[in-house]
């Protein structure tokens, strides 16, 4: 008897939250990236430009785990005129051992941004200087209000500035958050200014074209591009990329065709074989991250099929333990289709 | 408020048959392919070696049609020692219009046997005579026995050989296809003496050397090769590709690399950007299929995610109407996940 268990998002709500074990199981994808034989092949996408809609297939095989996720990240962007979210999506937990589907994990995207504010809490961990205490976070959606909460997991984070390109959403969600955090959270309505003296820097936007100048940068700060998941995005004054030092991407391979990195070789900053440490290499401990008190550092973060890899296993661990969600009978039949 | 229908394989069993009906769906999205603008990415694929195993992510966007399909089709070699089949998997169903997730086919690999089927009896409606009478199959799986079912939906088929390379499995599987079918199928212990003088050949085998020679082939034969799906895979000599009038791709970048045509590029008997037409083209009427009663015609199936978005949209249309499935509800909360 073969048996699938479902997991809906108010389920996964319950089992699965942006806490500690979340940043720590994101951290050990990424040391798996660098010292193990991950298998990791190219994102699958999808365009359906007749409804300005992609998707993106991401999977991962970690060994040692005992599943392996495959991720379908939809982006709908008519949605929004529809009344639903643009982002949405879900994940098929598989044996690595066997290939049957194990669970079917109907997140609507919320183990994604779990992931990926999980990643910013590594990324900070790693490269943010350890008494780092203001934070500015550049953008004000779903990702801002979540980076923010990851950072203050790993630093003692005291006051925050918001800046959004939507004056007022910046200042809705700081409000929300000097409410949530119980620390000041200002909105600002100049990016520059939010970005001064901030010791942690994190970008979190769709944007096009850069938001963040790299004459704005002050050493000892770190930033967090998470923004940048595809080829048109881009966040960061390419000229900040060469000024990293260093320059960390979760993946090169996908930071140099969808990333911050993307942009620098473009404009013939970079060469396209330059090589750079990557985050996981960094969290193992086989280079170093931040050398100097007032070097800046960057972290670029396009989200890899390693970081769901390992938030659907633990999701999965976490509902059979609890007894969470609904079994379905799969058995296979025999007998042909005619 | 938003639901997922799930659909098990038993559920499906009861709504989709190899029967005219999914053979027209099939069809309809070969001519897709030629006339539309089709959306379908390269397929991802990922390998796990330590457990012999290997997952295809296939997908495609028709257009006209309302949704589309994302298929997970793993297969694990280790399998039937644990008692288990080697393949598996499941498909996804979503909106084209706004990518929400509609339904989960856990069909365990049902639908793609039915669709795979299918596009055999398509290659044999437009490429093998009206009057095709005597089919060799090569091979004794259960692709062996579909693509017999198939071709008896639309060629009047009335004497079978089966040859396999485990002669036991050969007989058997005649033996019971005499009785479902109503007429002679016998095995035969030389696969050479299986194609002679047959109408149609269909190798279904997951061989990696060629177990069609060439020089068997006779004037007037239709041969659809559906065994190979990856590069290691090869059943038809490569020569018999040269001999072809016409050989036909179901997709001329997917047999370049993964098909029958990719072994005849490699023998060097083949240019590798030598043009032929594609089962869509021949569907839509764009160019002729069989056009000489001697000639010897070639159809090289790899599976396309075209025929996987007919096919699971034609199984949920169904499904929705019959009020089969149980539906999920997936609404999306709001708030955040710390």
């Amino acid at each position: 008897m073969t048996r699938v268990l479902i997991l809906t998002e108010a389920d996964l709500r319950k089992i699965v939250q942006l806490d500690i074990d979340a940043v720590d199981c994101v951290e050990q994808a990424f040391a798996a990236l660098a010292t193990k034989a991950v298998e990791m092949p190219p994102i699958l996408r999808l365009d359906i430009a007749a409804h300005r809609g992609e998707v993106d297939v991401k999977t991962a095989y970690v060994p040692d785990l005992d599943s392996f996720a495959i991720k379908v990240s939809p982006g709908f962007f008519n949605n929004p005129s529809l009344g639903l979210p643009s982002t949405n999506g879900l994940m098929m937990l598989l044996s690595a051992h066997t290939g049957l589907v194990e669970a079917l994990l109907l997140d609507n995207g919320y183990l994604t941004d779990v992931r990926t504010a999980a990643a910013g809490a590594v990324a900070a961990r790693h490269l943010a200087r350890p008494d780092a205490r203001i934070a500015a976070i550049l953008g004000a959606g779903m990702q801002a209000r979540l980076q923010l909460h990851a950072l203050t997991l790993v630093r003692p984070i005291e006051a925050v500035r918001i800046w959004a390109r939507d004056r007022a959403k910046a200042e809705k969600l700081a409000g929300e958050l000097t409410m949530e955090l119980g620390f000041p959270v200002s909105a600002e309505v100049d990016a520059e200014r939010a970005c001064r003296d901030a010791d942690i820097i994190v970008t979190t936007t769709p944007s096009n074209r850069p938001i963040l100048d790299a004459a704005w940068l002050q050493p000892g700060q770190h930033v967090t591009a998470m923004g940048s998941d595809a080829e048109h995005k881009n966040e960061i004054d390419p000229a900040a990329i060469s000024q990293a030092a260093p320059y960390v991407a979760d993946s090169l391979k996908q930071t140099r065709r969808l990333g911050e990195l993307h942009h620098a070789i473009a404009a013939g900053l970079v060469n396209e074989s330059a090589d750079f440490p990557e985050l996981g290499a960094i969290v193992a401990g086989q280079t170093a991250g931040r050398r100097l008190r007032e070097a800046i550092t960057l972290c670029d973060l396009t989200g890899t099929g390693a970081q769901d890899t390992a938030i659907a296993t633990l999701a999965y661990r976490r509902a059979v333990s609890a007894g969470a969600g609904q079994a379905i009978e799969t058995t296979r039949a025999s007998g042909d289709p005619s």
